[in-house]
């Protein structure tokens, strides 16, 4: 007879006394910590996040420039121009790309005109080219009236001195580093990205190099997965572990990674232990410590969010599925906003025909991964044991709290994979 | 008196006599070169391009692993059990994580057992916890029957041996990272990075590290904004340039960068002539030469897309809003396709109500900036010479050929900027 109470599975794991929605979690991430800034050459630049507006130091484009090929005028020297009654201008020169114009126009005269060219004095308009005719050498007919300022940007239409080129706080776009290249603004205050520790932990897990694993053990998927999605939200991740399932081991190495850290993540093995093993060492490391314990999420439950001394620290579950789709859900926007991400694009979506009915409970978010082809999305079945659903899904659909389920034929917005 | 047919702006460069369609231009694109194949450490991989189908060199968790806590136990033991007659089991020890069983599972037997944990011999079936009670130390009752199977992955269930784990032409996103760290495949084949030459032209065009630029100069804008377009779509751009506007320059420096590049992205500068001297640069560098001139695009018309003796040669528009919006809808998909993507993740977008009627023209693709803001599409107007009108925007929207504009209201598709 062998004593089963030192063997009897704790439930206490299972009790989870502070289960918040995805979106009162999402609202309560801890926020005060952000990132310090540092600057960045501009072709680095990309995705990085301002840390303050960047302001435009001069005007652009900084002269006024003909936005046409045709020919700089004065706009009054065409008024009442028709193809019947034509204006009578002489050319008295051409402007050259890249250089000072050499010409100037007076009443009765115009100038050739090239695209982004200069606008020479006197002139306030330029006509295009398809509005006139040559009729002898150094001389046109204009067909058609120009208005002042027509075919032609201001000097500082596109950007006037002091406007924002870029605001703090929305990831750089390529269009914002073409804007700052016309600035001439070659160096770019950002937040620096935070630092990110990807914790295993789990007496079963071993890195993925392991060539041969013994009976029980499996590789790390998770970390591996965790460290791209930290990248894809801007952070710099340091995988850490695996870390024994023994008292205090994690505890240990988290203390010891609070310290340079903005960031901590613990994927927690795939034991109930390990998981009550992230509670009770959150526990020992600074106030406020957990904020939540358990999401009203499935796949994902089992998941924490605590504020070690200010730095956040998120709890995933053993599954790698669950870690990823908890990761998805909160890792990432937790990261975003330590980067000092505060204007994210909005998620987008590909809308589809959900191909069969997937059934969920009320009060929980349920989180199904989807095949797309030819606009149905079909749902991807499996234990969340199974890291395969997720590499056969093309992305997921969400069924919102309130619903008890989709029905067959219903239309559903999927967030695809990229 | 001057002659001013020297100086008359040319209008050849406006005939485009092969006009295509967005659509048609993506359909047409030179599709036989993919770069060549390189092998990428796992944790490199993420966005990379497989090669080749990754297949499975074992099974997957391989071993029958345990998906709750609970008691491993043979099924039959459990048939007919019920709260008011349950199964009695004597418990035999408990299963470890990490390790071989050090228990084998009897009739009327069970072994405590972790999620994860590898499935002791003799059992078939895994009984949650929840559904047991501890009658006396050393035993358990067992409420509810299970199947064989249950409360069990197989030791082939998440992956068998040969499966594909990553397809070839899928660009590798995080799970399947942790799919392969699963597998011990820590090595990636994959095609390598496209080389993109970026080559900006134009004599009015300098580099965006000019401090004071003389009258008639703008910063390079195009390159910086294209170059991080090109590391998005997976390639690996070089900034050539800014090339004169001299005859033969251009076809010189292309010729130089065919050898050793794999697409060669041409921004034109903003004068007609530099759009001209694109065409007939590309017309000496080898066969079949022009596949298009002229989209059926706003803004975009003036591009072109050529494949010199198997490089593609894509030209701009000069205006970098037009630019960049050629690049995105056709450039992109050019480099995707040189990296050897096959399977690209659909284009999501987010659902708005248009503020404001859009106008159109019939037979003509219209590419919309937009601000987003509480689920309405503001479109951001301005002269595509404007650079900002891309920075002030959220996203775009897409107003289809066959329409002649969008009413105010409408609801619309916008791709955002992210």
């Amino acid at each position: 007879m062998v004593d089963a109470s030192s063997r009897r599975p704790a439930v206490r794991g299972r009790e989870f006394f502070t289960t918040r929605t995805v979106a009162a979690a999402l609202r309560d991430l801890p926020g005060s910590a952000v990132t310090g800034e540092e600057t960045v050459p501009l072709d680095e630049a990309c995705g990085r996040v301002p840390s303050r507006d960047v302001t435009a130091p001069r005007p652009l484009p900084g002269f006024a420039r003909s936005t046409v090929d045709g020919f700089a005028v004065r706009a009054a020297d065409t008024y009442g121009a028709s193809e019947g009654l034509p204006s009578y201008l002489e050319v008295v020169g051409a402007v050259l790309m890249g250089a000072a114009p050499e010409v100037t126009v007076a009443t009765g005269r115009a100038a050739a005109m090239p695209t982004g060219g200069p606008l020479p004095p006197g002139a306030d308009a330029v006509v295009m080219v398809e509005h006139t005719q040559e009729t002898m050498p150094g001389s046109i007919e204009v067909l058609r009236p120009v208005a002042p300022g027509e075919g032609v940007v201001r000097a500082d239409e596109d950007v006037a001195v002091g406007a924002v080129l870029a605001p703090a706080g929305r990831p750089l776009r390529a269009q914002d580093l073409g804007l700052l290249a016309a600035a001439g603004v070659t160096r770019v205050p950002v937040r620096r990205r935070p630092r990110v520790a990807v914790v295993a932990t789990g007496d079963e897990v071993v890195a993925p190099g392991t060539a041969v694993l013994q009976p029980g053990q499996v590789r790390d998927a998770t970390s591996s997965a965790l460290a791209a999605l930290v990248r894809e939200a801007g952070g710099d991740p340091t995988l850490v572990g695996p870390v024994r399932d023994e008292p205090g081991a994690l505890a240990g190495v988290l203390r010891g990674l609070l310290g340079h850290c903005d960031v901590v993540v613990v994927s927690a093995g795939s034991s109930v232990g390990a998981r009550d093993e992230t509670a009770a060492a959150v526990a020992t490391l600074g106030e406020p410590g957990v904020l939540w314990h358990g999401l009203a999420l499935r796949p994902g439950k089992p998941a924490l969010l605590a504020d070690c001394a200010g730095v956040p620290v998120l709890g995933l579950p053993g599954n790698p599925l669950s870690a990823l789709v908890v990761f998805r859900l909160v890792g990432m926007p937790l990261v975003r906003r330590v980067a000092g991400v505060t204007a994210a694009a909005p998620q987008p979506t590909v809308r589809a025909t959900l191909a069969r009915a997937v059934p969920s409970a009320a009060g929980r978010l349920d989180v199904v991964q989807v095949q797309l082809a030819g606009g149905v999305a079909e749902p991807v079945f499996g234990a969340s044991a199974l890291l395969s659903v997720l590499t056969r899904a093309d992305g997921y659909l969400l069924v919102p709290e309130p619903a008890t389920g989709l029905d067959a034929g219903a239309e559903v917005d999927v967030v695809p994979y990229r």
